[in-house]
């Protein structure tokens, strides 16, 4: 089958067949034969700033420097405008140190509210809530043809999902051409590994849109707020929370988008409603989503 | 329809109709019409152990005591030989406070670790690692029929999943007998709601099986082996070391349970293969699991 229509025009498309993101591991099927399958791998890599140790977080392990930016870029450990002097991965010790120019005064403030809380997490969670306040977004308008097109185009393209499973997709795209596939155990990473490429890479926001497999929680949308990406789209469902976010934002969601079907939840008005629902085909049941299927 | 013969035998079932739960969302379809939506809640959880603020977590917001005592549980932060002296639950400040007798050294650990790694996460899940290695699961047998039986019954029973989508079920159960469901944005919230009703309880792991809709991540099977249940069944896929981990342990580990599919990744010797899964019927496409499918 024709493989390269389905990565043209992406500037990083996934590589299921990548040894190292994937294992083959024996098991039993319902009839007790024994049965091989192409697992994803799953590593710790733990992520320092300047001096700090900063998280652990598992991954597939693919695009270790973009994750480390991204995560702190969208904790708000790093700024946009903060300037980074260099970033060093080390493959065996399964470490990224991301070194900034100056200590930055996220250091100071994270070092500061760990002791008051006892758990980063929680504390950058109101962090980044905070952080909304100064979000913008533009006012791009997205067509509702180029979204069919980008979806159709995304769930054709080779990846770990058809390959293996278990794993959640992210998606950078502009007008209907996905730009930016990562792929990862936790959707969290596909998401920060997109915004670290962003950084490095100059990239803007303002004409982007993120296409998620994962669902659109309360978490996923401040992520893309943040980003200052004003439209995510999902083929899974949504949060509450998440809904009411990106309308206090000004963020249009999308969610449930499969075959001809799917839900505005905020930011109708950035929508051209020029393609006929009726023209796109349903979703095949079996087209390839797996979902927990295997041979 | 009959519903009762659906949630016979459990000890707690989903209520999908609890009002704080769910919240209608109102969206555009994709022919632009107004279309409502009922949609999971997600809310902020602070969870303290005695004087310290451990963690924020996102959550449905039902069983905030068992999600906390699970919790704190599952990253060995309270041990089953703790005395809990109370556990205040606020709802207007969505806060759970845990009172142990006396202060755990686990507090003095955390407080060290916090200081030298910044963050909670990833020193946690190190000190989850370090826990399996008091771990010893019985040798309890389990009968695939029971596995049918047990995924059958799961899936016919009324959930939010079945209701709102966007969510994730873990279910304890022993035999054929699904005996506590309990469901959360995140699947980890899942898990820990019913390490907390154990706990709470009283009630023995090694007779166990842990069903999950989610995937089988190595959290996923480090949380079930550290709560002393041997069997860990999911309809979904896993991971590599999700894999790795239950063969060092001697979990019994099955994944893709769809139909009459399943596949064992560890843990043969647990399997009484009793069922003929020609009997089994395939599971219908429609039959329910919405997994962001939408009328």
């Amino acid at each position: 089958m024709a493989d390269a229509p389905e990565t043209a025009g992406y500037l990083i498309a996934p590589n299921p067949k990548a040894p190292r993101l994937t294992r083959a591991v024996m098991g039993t099927d319902q009839f007790g034969q024994p049965t091989e399958i192409s697992v994803v791998e799953e590593r710790p890599l733990t992520i320092y700033l300047n001096s700090r140790e900063i998280v652990t977080a598992m991954t597939i392990g693919d695009h270790p420097v973009y994750l480390a930016l991204g995560f702190l870029l969208n904790q708000g450990m790093l700024q946009p405008s903060d300037k980074v002097t260099g970033v060093d991965y080390d493959e065996e010790l399964e470490v990224v140190v991301v070194r900034t120019e100056a200590q930055t005064n996220h250091e100071e403030k994270l070092k500061k509210k760990t002791r008051t809380s006892g758990c980063a997490v929680g504390t950058v969670f109101g962090d980044m809530m905070e952080g909304l306040d100064g979000v913008t977004l533009s006012k791009t308008a997205v067509r509702t043809s180029d979204l069919y097109t980008l979806a159709h185009k995304i769930n054709r393209t080779p990846s770990l999902y058809l390959e293996a499973g278990a794993i959640h997709g992210t998606v950078l795209c502009q007008g209907a051409q996905p730009l930016v596939y990562m792929e990862d155990v936790g959707r969290h990473n596909a998401v920060d590994k997109i915004a670290g490429w962003m950084f490095q890479e100059g990239v803007s926001a303002e004409d982007k849109v993120l296409y998620t497999t994962g669902r659109l929680t309360s978490e996923m949308v401040i992520k893309c707020a943040l980003m200052g990406i004003p439209v995510l789209a999902s083929r899974s469902g949504f949060t509450a929370w998440g809904v009411e976010i990106a309308q206090q934002v000004g963020l249009t969601l999308i969610g449930r988008m499969r075959g001809q079907r799917f839900v505005c939840l905020s930011g109708e008005e950035r929508l051209v409603r020029d393609a006929d629902p009726h023209s796109i085909p349903q979703e095949p049941r079996k087209q390839g989503r797996k979902g927990g299927e295997t041979a």
